[in-house]
Parts: C-alpha cells; sequence; structure tokens
C-alpha cells in the first residue's frame, strides 16, 4: 500500500554529485538554497532568518531495496539494520535535515545554512524546531 | 512531480480518533506499539531498548491542501504558514515523532513510549537520533 509524496520544491546547492557530498550536515557541508514551487510558497511566509527549521527531501538517487548497510559506508562496522542507521538507500528515502534560515523572502525561496543534500534533490516539507510554545 | 511512499507499518495504539489524540508527543501521549511489516522487518534488527529514535509517519487523514493554519487550531494566533508549524495538514503529512523504544524484538515489533498518533496510522521511516558517530 502506498501513496503518492508530492514535490513541493527542489535544493539549489554547489554539491552536484553524491561523491562531493558529506554524510552530514554538519560535516562542514556548504549553505544552500531551498527554492519552493509556487503553488506551495505561501506556505513559508512566516520562515524567518534565524529560523531553526527541519527541511525534510526525497532522496531520489537512493536504492530503496536496501534493508541492512555498512554505517558510513565502512564495511568494517557490523551489517546494520537500515532503521539504525541514517543512509540514504532505504525503502523511503527521505533526508531529514536540521538547518538554520539565513534568509527568506516569504515566497518560497530560503537560504540555508550546512545543508549536505546534492544539487537538484527534491524537497518534500519544512517543519519547525518544535518550541515550547509546540508549533 | 511524485514518487510513491511505501507503507512499512502501522501503529497499534489506545488512540483511536483525533479528537482523542494530544497534539505532541509529550503531552501524556501514551504507549504505542510499531509494527514494521515482515518484508521490511529486517531493517529493525538492531533497535534495542533505550533507543531513542525518530519514526516517521503518514498522517493518513491529513487535508493535503492546506498552505496556512493556526497554530493548535487556536483561532486567535494568526493564520500561519504551515510550514512554520507541525499541523498535520499539509501538502505531505508526514509526522515526525521522537520517541524512545521500550522494546524490541529485532523482527519488526517495537514498543515505545508517548506517542501521539493514533491506531493504524502507517509508519513509512524509523531513523536513529544522531550520535556522535553519525549513524
Amino acid at each position: 500500500m502506498n501513496q503518492a509524496v508530492k514535490f513541493i520544491g527542489k535544493i539549489e546547492s554547489s554539491i552536484k554529485t553524491i561523491a562531493e557530498s558529506p554524510l552530514q550536515g554538519n560535516e562542514n557541508a556548504p549553505g544552500a538554497t531551498i527554492v519552493i514551487f509556487h503553488e506551495f510558497a505561501e506556505g513559508t511566509k512566516d520562515i524567518k532568518p534565524g529560523d531553526e527549521i527541519i527541511l525534510l527531501t526525497w532522496l531520489h538517487l537512493a536504492d530503496r531495496s536496501t534493508l541492512t548497510c555498512y554505517p558510513r559506508n565502512n564495511t568494517s562496522l557490523p551489517l546494520t539494520g537500515v532503521f539504525s542507521t541514517r543512509s540514504p538507500d532505504r525503502p523511503n528515502p527521505i533526508g531529514m535535515h536540521p538547518v538554520k534560515v539565513i534568509s527568506a523572502d516569504g515566497n518560497g525561496i530560503i537560504k540555508v545554512a550546512g545543508l549536505e543534500a546534492i544539487d537538484k534533490t527534491p524537497v518534500i516539507d519544512i517543519k519547525p524546531i518544535v518550541s515550547r510554545q509546540g508549533l
């Protein structure tokens, strides 16, 4: 059973290939731009510089048949159940990236720091880091 | 443009309706069981009691046309862009639940504490909270 994910935008990044991409956003990843498509842009109207957000992407180059893998591609580590790893190769290749907003135009263009996703990666959701108000 | 999400499992919970569900898992949500379907169960073999995981669900009762909403359904708050809220009503109704593992059989049955998702909610991914090792 399944349902269609909508691509709501895309990443623009200087990282063009998986080989160039750090394994996590806190490992010297560059800044990038989130471009939300026009039909969904109103949903970004309250995103502000300084916001801490969780960006969800669809890692479109992933192998969706993977159930076990070597963490960080290190074959000296035990073969591990994929749901105990952050491997992009998994049944639903959803990337989860905590990032800080550098600038936002309120209409779909959001620049962020430290994002390891490659150029043209589809965006599927943006969520705030939950605050005391529980937004 | 879109792609199919695979439902890899489901939630079993005493919460049967949205009306019964707390807005966040830390608001007196009960324990629940994650049942991963047989074909994906191997991917859970390394999930252990005490693990802190992020459960991703597909909030199947959501309104996917929503771009603005009132945070916490409070109409005295400003109408807010949905990507600055945790509303389940959003273009891709992905629920993101940080939960602690109480027990796990290594073969797809995982009991967790404090989960606000309702009974029969589809599960789409499980990720570890990123450790120093970056798994």
